[in-house]
């Protein structure tokens, strides 16, 4: 955590507060990893004398964006067009047979990088063997909420276990200055057995934290809980008890009917949407405003570098708001105010973490981001009057690649589009030094074993 | 053009040829504007010594993009989520009828700014007062096929006149060392009346030049199309015989049906395929994979900067491939290297200038980008082997923003990322001196008309 003051100074501040207002000449002034206060430059300045003040021309300073669901990893692009069984048992599982930890640490770096030069201040991961995961964020400086990739189940014991998640839990949760939260996670709730959904609902309340895991992401799903259980997927989680937890956010939730968006509207329960990652492994399109109409916090996420292949989350905001148009025949569904909040505010509202993060508003922790607008992209420019289109250019015409600056925790983690905390290079370069090994492992198991893995099918409950 | 050689030598060379060839440490030799060899590195610069040597590390050269569809403008981001009637009567109609010839300029330098910078070579834009196009053109140094955006009827007087185009014509087509080409435009074909239609198709066989409209873009116009001469689009225009002209590029066609796509297979006629405009305005899902199986030349085009908003290739290539995977609900349909052809050499030939541009091939101009890998987004990185993902990459993964250089007509345009051939900041900056002046006419012209333009139904042929 940073002590010193210091006054960030720039042309709009974009503050995502509950009037979405913006302030010209706008100023913020950060103490202790906190907003201490917002106002007009001149002003915050006068009642500050001999505060740092960094004045960032041409750019408007804003709430990191909350990416709400990642995997971290480093196959991207090594297994693209392929039929989802295919892609599952000859790729996927198999990698997650056999990755080992310090390649897991290696995706998290380069994951955790790539999200805080686009702008991404925290990130939902679930992932393997997090110990590293965690010692990445508390290293390069993004805000972290940690989700083991768990199955809990004879045949799923491919991924980390309840045990492990426990003790990543106990080594990590709320450490680094807070920036790091652990959750609770499951693959999915057919990854685990009955004893397991019991114990990860338990673990949840015991440690006061979050659930997740990917629900309804595919048709097929649907399918199979109403004939494992009788009923739909949303009903199925709150008979078990995950809905009892202290927060459970559903990853995808593309096929939640009328009843169940009723359902969880009335439970600590909140949908991360993946817009990419439903075009391009052909999910579908989540009923985005329906669930928004009824209260539920939806936010948004990018999924892994397999299914988008990228992180930057201006390039998933926008692709939401196009699939939102494209959804409901009508270019109004999704506007970008709300789509702006659904990055920001609401995605910190899904995650459980809105007093803290989400919005600059006094009082809240400095995770703040500063946007180039002396871009073609950004041109022209409005911050005020009839043709104001900050927000409408941010959603559709910026993207990652635009952010001069990150702020988390008030320490500066980007500046002038440079990473200060590690070596970019030497992150990458460590992804290509270990990329070979897991690739060799994986084909090496697979040829041992006919070609591929065996996935979860309709079939009866564990 | 520049006549001295150069080689550029990369860790890659993507050539987008027949075979899709990729050349570890490849290497292009450039002469005269042309691409004159190709070839492994070391190969070429022992047969060419002496020759100036651009070595480029951390990069991929391939083929500049070409953009098939744009409109130059800078209402970016003014007119947003609007019904597309409200949109088009309050604010598009009423901007072309104030639109004055060096407010129409300043937008052109700010697109093709955009487009170089993000490694599009070829721009087809259909914008206004063209001569201001072509001069942005000529000295920024695109490649510009400039469309006039025409109006030949007494209800849709407020766009350029088929006289405009044809003089337009004469000024300039295949002028700057050929790098500029100009078609025959017409908005819509309801957007003229029979004699124009007449003149449009006389005046592009004369001038041996391709004709581009916007077609079959929105449900709604079929039906009129349908009222007004009991059938479809397609056949509508092959009646009248704009299929006669030496190319004819159709805009959109996201509503032609398998009789439609027949016919235009058998024809001189292609298709600018925009998806992420053809999202934000719900107007629907073009049958991509149709027209490629049928042999229809698709291309990519952004549509304008207030359909999209931005004019970034990679993310169109990208919402292209998801797009197709959601609109056939599989994930195959739309291989990456296909949608990379389409961004480039089928690009190129539909717009008829496949035997120059659209490859890295010998004989062909040398209209080349460098592409960036040693970034997050592109790691990662594997040029050759079983893991080879250099074009599931470049269309999932990077954007405009990872170009490092861009060279058209063999002359280096923009460096390190940075514009050589105009000052990008006073681009800008014109932009935002003449915009308040086109808003203020436009709202002096709606306070005086009373509030919007009325703009063409189903009604009776003109």
């Amino acid at each position: 955590m940073i002590d010193r003051k210091l006054i960030l100074v720039a042309d709009a501040v974009l503050t995502m507060d509950d009037a979405n207002s913006v302030l010209h000449d706008g100023a913020v002034l950060v103490e202790g990893g906190r907003i201490a206060a917002i106002g007009p430059a001149a002003e915050l300045s006068a009642a500050n004398p001999g505060v740092e003040t960094r004045v960032l021309r041409n750019a408007v300073l804003m709430p990191g964006l909350v990416n709400a669901h990642v995997h971290s990893g480093f196959l991207r692009g090594t297994a693209e067009h392929l039929p989802v069984w295919d892609w599952l048992t000859q790729h996927i599982n198999p990698m997650h047979r056999v990755l080992q930890p310090h390649e897991a640490e290696a995706a998290s770096w380069l994951c955790y990088a790539e999200s805080l030069l686009s702008g991404t201040t925290t990130v939902v991961d679930m992932w393997r063997f997090m110990d590293g995961s965690a010692k990445a964020a508390s290293s390069i400086g993004n805000r972290l909420v940690a989700v083991p990739y768990v199955g809990e189940h004879p045949d799923y014991n491919y991924f980390d276990t309840l045990d492990m998640n426990q003790a990543i839990i106990e080594s990590w949760h709320r450490k680094a200055d807070g920036r790091i939260n652990v959750w609770v996670g499951l693959e999915h709730p057919f990854y685990s057995d009955d004893a397991g959904h019991r114990r990860a609902i338990e673990m949840s309340k015991r440690y006061k934290t979050g659930f997740h895991t990917h629900c309804s992401e595919a048709r097929i799903e649907v399918d199979g809980f109403v004939q494992r259980y009788g009923t739909r997927p949303m009903f199925v989680l709150d008979d078990i008890g995950f809905f009892d937890t202290p927060i459970t956010m559903i990853a995808h939730g593309v096929w939640l009917d009328p009843d169940e968006i009723r359902l969880i509207a009335g439970k600590r329960v909140s949908v991360a949407h993946n817009p990419v990652s439903n075009m391009k492994l052909a999910s579908g399109i989540a009923n985005v405003r329906e669930m928004l109409d009824a209260g539920v916090p939806v936010s948004i996420g990018t999924d892994g570098e397999k299914e988008n292949n990228n992180f930057d989350m201006f390039e998933e905001m926008k692709v939401a708001s196009l699939l939102g148009k494209l959804r409901y025949d009508a270019v109004q569904p999704l506007d970008s105010w709300e789509v702006l909040r659904m990055g920001t505010v609401l995605g910190a509202r899904a995650i459980g973490l809105d007093h803290e993060i989400g919005s600059l508003e006094p009082g809240k922790r400095a995770d703040i981001i500063a946007m180039r607008t002396n871009t073609p992209r950004m041109t022209p420019f409005f911050s005020e009057g009839p043709y104001f289109n900050l927000h409408h250019n941010i959603v559709h015409a910026v993207r990652g690649s635009d952010v001069a600056l990150t702020m988390v925790d008030g320490k500066i983690v980007v500046d002038d589009g440079v990473l200060l905390t590690a070596d970019l290079q030497e992150i990458i370069a460590e992804v290509h030094r270990v990329a070979p090994g897991l690739f060799a492992r994986r084909a090496a198991f697979l040829a041992a074993n006919g070609g591929d893995m065996v996935q979860w099918t309709t079939g009866s409950p564990a």
